[in-house]
């Protein structure tokens, strides 16, 4: 016989682009390890470069991208370093995606339009991703996009622990700010001792984005203190309206949480004006609260640090979100 | 030049599964054709064996199937004709899925669980399918599990109309049966003259199928004449409390809509006498009234007609749903 | 240097879809090991659900089902329970089906026929198996089919064992009940001490299956000891017919093997009463004695369990059937 | 609207590789066309060069090589007519492969072989080929190697229609020279009037390439004009023996039948002086009967045009073997 | 016979993303067609949505984009509309890249480095495109990175012809500004009246882009006219640099010419400020002649025009560059 | 829980086709290992057989194939020794080409030619290859024609070491034999003590290969000692020409270095007779000194063994040709 067996190693490196790279070093600090150092670099006209300082060669890489402004960008350059980790014979490749981009187009709402979130599964396999860690996808059913192992992970018990903590569970009403978003508040509303439901009956134009035509309360608010969430906040003008039309409807105070606070212009101004006592968010974006006095930010980094260390030694990520999900 | 062009041809075809060849039937006479003849058959050991009695090459085929029980039987023989059509030379094949089968299944609720929708959709594309066309999926997002078009109808205003010309839009009120179809609600409500809305606050266990926790209903439907909707029912045990919950919280009468009536046992006993006046699906699966007298069935068939039509010819398919998509 | 390497490790899971449980117990039970439980349980419309019950996370499973009735559906099962490794994050997915479905489908007798057996292996691999083990293929070539491993075992060795210790080798015959079984037949008859050989000289109508015109034995068999052979046996039409014949043409006695009883009615009737001495076969499908006297069923388990074994271990499969082969 | 229809036309072009030109000559004679002028050049290395004179994009290609010696040459030739036929974007490209190569490699004898024939399906796959027409594959499973539309035209009614011109049907015998021929030996006694069958039981030597072990005839040929029949004569060793086994065993004559003559060395010699009264063949691969008084050779061209026409009119191929296949 | 043939139409469509629309415009004018509305918008984060105002069901689409910067933008862009296109049933998608982004980085100039000229082929692929037009690539082998027809247009012919119309051919010496580009010098040389060729010898730093070690002439270009030449400029370092070498080595003037204009920051001071005579150009990129004096811009609206005219009249491509290809 | 986790362990295999079997055997020495005894041979017409006697189940193979004449055999041989190790279930499949076969095609130089380089990955990437080494590829950019990782292995410093050990740097000059080339000349010129260069500035017919209608020196070669390299000698016309410029153009000796000795006929006469002092290469292909008393063959096994040794332990290869690459 010519065979000769030796006994199989295995090794994690973690890499982050250039969006926000102190969310990947937080991550490394939980797990106790170091980034591999990185060239990135733009070339004058905008194209991106990439090259790994160490060998890649038979290890388990987790390539993590804060997919914040320049969006389209930051997007390329993950690929980019996926491509290189391929070609340079990387074992398995995950990409990690705090926040997907492109999740708000996960259908087609109307003929001739694209299915972008679809699109972003299939570049990242493309490049050769083998598998995908997100957090709070816009819809559940994202996972399905690609064809792989997604690990789904869930920032609601970071956020409602931190509610709980600090708030009083005896008079809160979860509140969905518009019809899509019930099927979540409901789970929120589970966890948060059973309490009551509401939402924003709210019509926004096909043509127009964001046009708001009428809003109305569906549930009873009246002197409560309502925890209004969303998964992601973009702009802030559903949300901050919806503060609004609660307020109306006679709620005694309001809470904001989401998981992404995206918060394009004006959306800083519009929440701090809003009249919420507290904004919540978290981290898989980079934050500042900078000129937004009631925004507070929970880390995900020991969230997505779990989760690859479980994939990394092949344990059970289900028991990270068990009971939520 | 050694070249000869000829005029190009084309040719539409139409097939048919054995799970509901009415519906073909019904769709064929609104296209003014005749289903192409097929050999099925069982084998002794449940095998299935198709032929087609004409040639396919070069046409433009559509295969239709209907996913009722068995339902697993009638997805295998789609697959299978198409595989045969493939073979046979089919220039393009377009899998027509009324129902289609295992959308509940669109994502997982907790790890280790198949996502069987976009499975649905790997098969099919495995099997030889270019396109699909469906009616009112479980969840939109269902598009984007086919890596091709998918032309995905709308039941909606084949049943609002009826509604429209039954029933008064003043007392209306549009009800969800759970937090997870109040977006399509919210659609139906801003179709139904702009009626307010409800939706009943309900737990699913996750370990135990159907298990409801508790019931309460968000939103003001004392003295309305409900209108209870879902895309399907299958035992009806959801939407059957549904109607009792309403009828506890003061609504005056209600009428369930749904497009897809799956009508498990024992569905048609509880939906006839749950206290609804009327309940409207289509024939998207075979249906039967015998003992189930509030039942009315509306034909799915010339919108499939229609769809087919505009596929041959490349006319647009969005106008047939545009202003509810 | 940011790498650390740690020992890698491997972990085999056993899996086993509701169709014929028993056969991966015994299974199980000489590999020393325990089937991962698994949740699994029809919707009221027949659509399947399948639920781990352990992280597969990194591990080398195998998914045994028995393609006995409903065929179509235990074959979705195997489907769903590969997605969900997929998903889950299975190292490698090995597809263990002992009898091969759709088998008789390699080819198209005529035009516009599917070629069923190529289907299922393409939905196999859609699915995401990395591998296939399978029993006594109806041909060879299907192999070929799969792009991938194909552990293809032979239960010849179980069967003529058998034969070797009961029967007499100094007056046997080996015989093929039709044209296509003849080279199999050589190989039998290699082994039962290079016997000498017959057939049955057939023609099926193609239009009507099953539909024999005439029947004539090739080969001398008066005052035989026949051996008659089949890789499986559906209703029994004709190897009951073949045993006829041999009779006719003045055999002794006849003895049936087959590795795949599948007995579909009235197979089980026309074998007990058709003057076969004994029928042997395997339990690669579920079998039961009740009312079939002369039925004989040898295990196929411990092959399994070997052929898993050495997959496992990165062993050599060959050596389990070498020279037969 | 920005649309401008306009009619669509279609475009037959034949090309040929180097090693038969002959071939492809008869087929453009009898479609009526000519050959697409072609550059092909062998590089003093051995690296073969291709280049069409004439565009070819949109148009529908059939690439026709006819694989005889040395094989693996002229199939690198087709596959790079192929790619240069992709790339200059063909509309449809249908590879031509009269005889195809390593058709006796459709199965893993043993294990750690190769399934040759699956490979050549999968290069052409890769290479561009939408199509496949062969005749007379070694097994019909062949078929289902690919992931597309194979035409398996047979040459069965131009050998047995030339038979039953030339020779008496009264005193036929049907022979195959070994087991795994048997069934194809079936379909010709069926067609030269419901004759009775033999075949040759004999033993090769896994390890040894052609080695037969021993020869019985199994079936009665005392005083019979035999039709001895294969679908491919590499060598004629196994042939030649038949004959020789056959007479002793009694037969008054015998004539040998084959679609493909490969008549390797010292095939031309044995069958020329093995008492066989005539070999009959056709032209799949080139043919010259210097030295080979009674080879016959029957023109496979009239088969293979009519083919092309019906696959380029869509009408159906079913109807040029039907009763046959 | 269900068979029911209609004659085929086709309908050429061009879209714009919304980069450079200017160019689209002026390849419609050409075409005499109209660019199909489409509406392309930023949401508030950055992601681009992008839908189509007309069917483009069974139509051969055309998507223009010209990758200035934002680049990455652009590019993901256009992949979204590819994917639109491809969900809304165009019949065949054909990208147009006149500059392709990312082309220098066809190939790995150390380990552990991206090919992201190939990655670009893979998503564009991975999105839905059939094939692509560019014009110009760094390397030619880029042509071989998509697994589909692309139409490699060559600006030369337009340049050189500007040029031998406007300066005298008697004293002029081609010249390379680096050892990678005297190929394309050389093509360029045997245009140009067979003049004679010179190349600047240089060495880049590995580790630090662009940063040039040494320079020297190779060649006589002492009292000539050079033409100057490169694929593209972007920094316009290298170009500018190698037009002071080349008047120290005695050049009497120097004309540069190249097909993508890229001009970043400094190129236009630089390249104004340089020495050159001209600088010559197209607009596969957008231009500004503002501050910029000695700048020439040339269309390359009716080459572009012509190729997805012969493209969709499946004529010949080839034909347009003949010569100098 | 069922998981029963056990060490993992590796094994290196390395196989050898039978074109330079030697060359596998000088690799396997410096390895310290055996080659996996392999049974191949030809079917009497042509078709390769091969078979493993040992099970590669589990095993990191490598797969090496000189490709020398006959080319197309030996690539055939490879594609099915690597489908063997495919279906055998080898763990990973790595094939090395030591020189990469069809390499000069590596673009269209006009329409409707192939790339048939791109095509040789596609085959090898179907066949089942996961990987690919190679050694001085004739383009850098064939390492994007493989979507997966490429080891580029250069041999330049094998060169340039021994021509420093022999020659003095004093007077070098480098030569690239026309202008394709100028960009590898000037990496060996920046080696050799960064010494001067030149190229031969000649015209192919597009038309006719190989012919060349003019030459001239570009740069100062009189009195110098040139080096003249080039990445493979096929006939030698070229290089044989390009000493007979130099000399003229007054260089004072030329030594030829190339890595690839093609040598077809007439180059082994046309290089021993040219003028040229010594004619070095190395072995990816079979060499003889046979009547070629110039020519000094280096052995490229130690280059090929460290780079198998790093694949398998995940070391780095960069590291093997760093500063060069």
């Amino acid at each position: 016989m010519t065979a000769h067996w030796k006994q199989t190693h295995k090794n994690m490196m973690l890499f982050t682009g250039r969006a926000h790279p102190e969310l990947a070093e937080a991550v490394a600090r939980e797990l106790g390890i170091e980034i591999t150092p990185t060239t990135a670099r733009d070339f004058a006209n905008g194209e991106i470069f990439v090259r790994f300082e160490e060998s890649v060669r038979g290890s388990d890489c987790f390539v993590l991208q804060s997919h914040t402004q320049p969006l389209n960008k930051w997007l390329m350059e993950q690929l980019i370093m996926i491509d290189a980790l391929k070609r340079g014979s990387a074992k398995r490749i995950t990409a990690i995606l705090p926040f997907y981009p492109y999740a708000r187009q996960d259908k087609k709402h109307r003929g001739r339009e694209p299915i972008s979130a679809r699109l972003v599964a299939d570049l990242l396999a493309a490049a050769g991703a083998d598998r995908i860690v997100s957090v709070d996808l816009h819809t559940d059913q994202i996972q399905g996009f690609f064809d792989g192992p997604v690990d789904h992970m869930h920032a609601m018990p970071i956020l409602t622990d931190y509610i709980k903590s600090k708030y009083s569970m005896d008079n809160l009403c979860v509140v969905s700010p518009d019809a899509g978003r019930v099927k979540v508040a409901e789970k929120w509303a589970n966890t948060l001792g059973d309490a009551p439901m509401a939402f924003v009956h709210k019509t926004r134009s096909v043509d127009v984005a964001n046009q708001v035509v009428a809003n109305r309360v569906v549930g009873d608010v009246d002197g409560k203190d309502c925890i209004l969430l969303d998964d992601m906040i973009d702009t802030g003008g559903t949300i901050s309206g919806a503060v609004g039309v609660l307020k109306e409807a006679g709620a005694k105070s309001v809470v904001i949480a989401c998981t992404h606070g995206v918060f394009s212009d004006p959306a800083r101004e519009r929440l701090s004006k809003c009249g919420a006592e507290e904004v919540i968010t978290t981290d898989t974006l980079p934050q500042s609260k900078e000129g937004f006095d009631n925004l507070t930010v929970l880390s995900i980094a020991p969230l997505l640090a779990k989760t690859i260390h479980e994939i990394f030694e092949n344990g059970s990520v289900t028991t990270l979100f068990e009971g939520q999900a």
